[in-house]
């Protein structure tokens, strides 16, 4: 019989999240019933809404229960199958979990996407560039949200990170000025010199309210929020009339025990600013018009984009602490199996 | 010669305002000349935004400066006019400021609106039903921004104010379910049996979230917010999946001076909200489809609304404090000349 290792939410982190707030479980597996698929998790995404599953305030999912395999979405391959439309070899994607082995069947309504055998893009891609909380978020953020036009100066937060590189690129693409903020001088010359952004500005070196007057004083015409706290701050107080706020992460607050919302917040009323929050599952059904764009996009490599891996299932808790202290370089991957075929 | 009698911000208030903030200053007029109109103030419109302009903080247009007089919306009569345009008699509206003459010329470029010698409602509609901080606010806030539908829950606060009170009607007549807030049990039968609001919730003695909860268990979809603070958060956190936020006022907070915006600002992303904030001068061109909508209404009194006269420019500082206590019922206005005859 397998035996399953998994990551079971044990308490509630208050703060940063560590091995600790979690069970560490061996889990036989018993032999699949009729419509199950038993399969291998090769990667886990390891993305900032992992921290907030784990709180109990409200939020876009329900949280991740006490007792529960803690929520994750990754890649993995079918080991074994009892359901037509899956044969062993199969890779999909879908919410596996922080677990070596995933038990799925459709009666879970957890959907589980099957990828093509053969494209010529890497595997991890339908995890970044193409993966849900990669290049599908920035995709319909900036396309349908920001939709940034030639004329505009354009705002990226957390910008060397798996959405925040891909939305600028994009931003780019559609003629805009396009200013990055990052967390180090090696991601900033990243962010200029490779991904082509016009400045970024090292917010561990320089005040963003000083920088962001100087490098565009003509204000910002979309801001694509991926941080909230002060960078929020400073990019509300220079928004032009009429501005578009693509509120899509305030990762700056996930761990924060008390809420706290940007002090300008009146300034989204003074200049007539629009706000809109998105989670990218919303637009489930323009999928396919977001991949039509980006696959050509990915082949061709006029999308740049860069991953950084961690190995072992039990490193998934430190490496969610690694967001919050910037220290990934690009889509942050947990690879979970010991070595990953296709 | 005639002697005008205006008052002229003297030093910025911090909190709240009083008298003590201006100079009341008599300033002769000397004789007009050619293209200047002179216009005698009838009535001033007392709004929140008041307070706003005597800030230094970032707003939606330039603050008024010190030695300049108070800026203010009214309602005046031309007394004495060398333009050709404008004849003694005429009715106008514009920002005449507070005082109890205002010199206008066309290279001034405040714009000065002539009212209909004949039109079957009362004076003071133009700065009400009819009017900027009134009507115009309520109609494109709510429909153009809000879009209030049948099955929607709407939420307005300050709901027996000058915008509220008309903003929650019109969704009414949208077919929504429309739950108002306001500041005393008088103000919510008013809301309730004379506006026509499904319920109102009285702040001042009940816990809003609390109230929201047993009022409204399924959700916000619209929220016009007046107000701020702990009604914003409670509001906020009882948004419906894609709810609509109409940020018209936050008349909680102008008087601080240290700002603070919702703490449960997150929700605008878990609710996937759009907010939108607006300022009524921004649809300036579509003044003539809203009054089309609203003076039939008007007349039919079919919109119902009531309207509190203040008298006496020098009161002008003490009356922008009742919006601020609540003891206001329904649209301030601040009568300047001691006669208005029309």
């Amino acid at each position: 019989m397998r035996t399953n290792l998994q990551l079971v939410l044990r308490v509630r982190p208050e703060g940063r999240v560590s091995l600790d707030h979690f069970e560490v479980r061996e889990q036989p597996i018993a032999p699949l019933s009729d419509g199950q698929v038993l399969i291998e998790t090769l990667y886990l995404s390891i993305d900032p809404t992992n921290r907030i599953w784990m709180s109990d305030r409200p939020q876009y999912m329900p949280p991740v229960a006490i007792g529960e395999v803690m929520r994750g979405l990754g890649l993995g391959q079918v080991i074994e199958s009892r359901h037509p439309d899956y044969q062993p070899g199969d890779l999909v994607s879908g919410l596996l979990g922080w677990q070596q082995l995933a038990l799925w069947e459709a009666s879970s309504l957890r959907p589980l996407q099957k990828l093509p055998r053969h494209l010529d893009v890497p595997l991890t891609a339908f995890l970044g560039t193409l993966g849900l909380t990669g290049g599908l978020t920035a995709y319909f953020g900036m396309m349908s949200i920001g939709q940034p036009k030639p004329g505009d100066t354009v705002l990226v937060s957390a910008a060397a990170g798996s959405v925040g590189s891909l939305a600028g690129q994009l931003a780019k693409r559609a003629g805009s000025r396009v200013i990055g903020i990052a967390g180090s001088a090696d991601k900033c010359q990243y962010v200029t010199e490779e991904l082509g952004f016009d400045a970024c500005i090292n917010y561990a070196q320089e005040n963003v309210a000083a920088a962001l007057d100087r490098i565009c004083p003509e204000g910002i015409s979309v801001l694509f929020e991926n941080v909230g706290g002060e960078q929020l701050e400073a990019a509300l107080h220079r928004l032009r009339i009429f501005a578009r706020v693509v509120l899509c992460g305030l990762i700056s607050s996930y761990n924060d025990v008390e809420l706290s919302g940007p002090r300008n917040f009146d300034m989204l009323l003074h200049r007539r600013a629009t706000l809109q929050g998105f989670i990218v599952s919303d637009f489930a059904s323009r999928f396919p018009e977001a991949l039509a764009e980006l696959v050509p996009l990915v082949r061709s490599g006029a999308l740049k984009y860069r991953q950084h891996i961690v190995q072992g299932l039990t490193h998934a808790p430190a490496a969610v602490n690694m967001l919050f202290d910037g220290k990934n370089h690009g889509k942050l991957l947990l690879q979970v199996a010991a070595s990953v075929e296709r």
